[in-house]
């Protein structure tokens, strides 16, 4: 049987970063992990469960708290939380409930409080709730994905920057008459949602565009974006150039509505969106490149480097998306431009 | 503090009936169980844990396997596992991985062998590589949702039939150049999708057509069928005037492609899918309706009371699809109909 000696000759590496890269109690490059869980599984090797143990707790599992499964962004995250754990021995229990519903406070009231986990993702939170205070009252380490902002450490996409970015894309074609399509249906407006909302807005105002600020909300699921669009686009006279939608969900929705109401895309429509989701090159859909998968496996790491280091000082990634320019967004057609005075106050 | 007693008189059941209900420890009606969950949730009434460990074991998790969360059906099955297992107050232990990978070699061999769960729900199994064979031994109640048929209880729609359905749809409205699209990539062929493709070459044999019978293989997420369907449909010369999808999202995608090539569904080409997923009403889908979260929520049942009674006999809950007709079919035009003998050989 193959030691933990096999695996570190063979990884290249010293037996101490062996340890470190397959029980995750301590930094080690993600590329290096990857080789040494490589040749551990290569060899058969398991870590011995005491030492497993001691570097994870003794239920050698890890609980995800997901909104749902069935959006893309979150069944990335799952995925990439799920092979990370994998590879680390760990098991995986899902607590997955929309936000505001009686099965979401049955998780946190009854069942999260049982601690039979030895640490916490917590993915999507909605601070305004007060959820992750009522989680680190568990006494279990959290480490956030999306959201909430708070003494857990957290993994995130910079979503106000994101849409930030999308708008002046948009700004830079010559567009206008932008619009931010999606979040703030009647009964929830995600915190990620919000953030991306601001990005805009800021954008808008910087570019001396204020006047144009609006928003139309709606839930961030495809059938959701294309219903909201088909009223929006419907309505000919108060038709913007250009849309920012809050997710890649949202803005194929639009492109949907637009094929159907026979609005060229880009010619008489712009839109991007934010994700790079699996159906955007399909719908040659620009958009700002997250990747949620990368932010599954980024939020083990640091959730395992805190179990085995209790008093770790709290650590925030905060990531960059990139704008990915495909064919959804065009320059502005210059004729119809009216002029509006910065004077008008913003909506 | 309210006790079962309570749970019972407020639901009007019997104190038997609601323990039943809530440990499921027996046969209660669907209906009775909701009333008493729901009643119990308002109490704020937990069953006491050694109550439901008589029921569910000593690990009071259920353990899941699935070959991927980032489809619509896998997603649903999954948060109808997921919100039965909550009203039971039962952990749900995710194992997820695609078949023929390393990891899920890794979670047949080295995780499900710990038995840190009472029972597997096993969804979409491939029983061309034992797989089913393999969960048996490892000495833990079973059940299976959708794939493989053995010893096991299995929770599934009817496969062949629901593809017999929608072939028969087509043929029908007067269709003979009808492709089944979807299933059969290079490195892999699902068990359910080579039960559709039966349903299909049976329905069309069974109608004369076998000369017609012709498969294109694709993936069975929208990109693969889109991609699949602008091959297909951009080769005038052969061109179906209907397809059956191996699933809604092969048949979205076919839709979605057509769009782009300017072929009109239905005017042109008429399309039928298996699912009713969540975009069937935005693109007008007609489709074979199943119910994949119910689906999760009764394999949920049947395991408890397998669990509960372990020399309990095999079921097997075989469901029908429904066909739900949109506006993605239509009469085939009669014109280019040329005449095919029966005694050519099928394909």
């Amino acid at each position: 049987m193959s030691g933990i000696s096999d695996v570190a000759r063979i990884a290249g590496v010293s037996k101490s970063t062996a340890s470190r890269a397959l029980t995750g109690s301590g930094y080690v490059s993600e590329q290096t992990r990857r080789r040494v869980a490589e040749v551990a599984a290569s060899l058969g090797y398991v870590p011995s469960t005491s030492a497993v143990s001691l570097a994870t707790g003794r239920m050698q599992s890890v609980a995800v708290l997901v909104p749902t499964v069935a959006r893309w962004f979150f069944a990335q995250v799952l995925g990439g939380v799920q092979s990370a754990l994998l590879e680390r021995n760990l098991d995986l229990t899902l607590y997955e409930a929309p936000p505001g519903t009686q099965e979401r406070r049955r998780i946190l009231e009854d069942f999260l409080p049982r601690r039979r986990f030895d640490g916490l993702i917590a993915v999507g939170l909605e601070p305004a709730e007060g959820e992750l205070e009522q989680l680190q009252r568990i006494g279990r380490p959290v480490v956030s994905v999306v959201g909430a902002t708070g003494p857990s450490s957290l993994v995130t996409v910079d979503d106000v920057h994101a849409a930030r970015r999308a708008t002046e894309h948009l700004i830079a074609l010559g567009h206008r008459f932008i619009v931010f399509l999606g979040g703030d249906t009647d009964d929830h407006f995600a915190h990620v949602d919000r953030l991306r909302l601001r990005g805009y807005q800021e954008a808008m105002a910087d570019a001396g565009l204020a006047a144009h600020i609006r928003h139309v909300g709606s839930g961030v699921s495809i059938p959701e974006g294309y219903a909201a669009a088909v009223d929006l686009l419907g309505e000919t006279r108060a038709r913007p150039t250009a849309l920012v939608a809050a997710c890649d969900e949202v803005a194929i929705g639009a492109i949907i509505a637009s094929r159907r109401l026979a609005i060229a895309v880009p010619g008489d429509l712009s839109v991007v969106g934010i994700d790079d989701h699996e159906y955007a090159e399909m719908f040659s859909l620009t958009t700002l490149r997250q990747l949620p998968r990368e932010q599954g496996r980024a939020a083990v790491d640091l959730l395992l480097r805190t179990i085995g280091d209790p008093a770790r000082a709290r650590e925030e990634l905060l990531l960059q998306a990139r704008l990915v320019v495909r064919s959804s967004t065009a320059p502005a057609d210059p004729a119809p431009a009216i002029a509006v005075s910065d004077t008008h106050p913003p909506r």
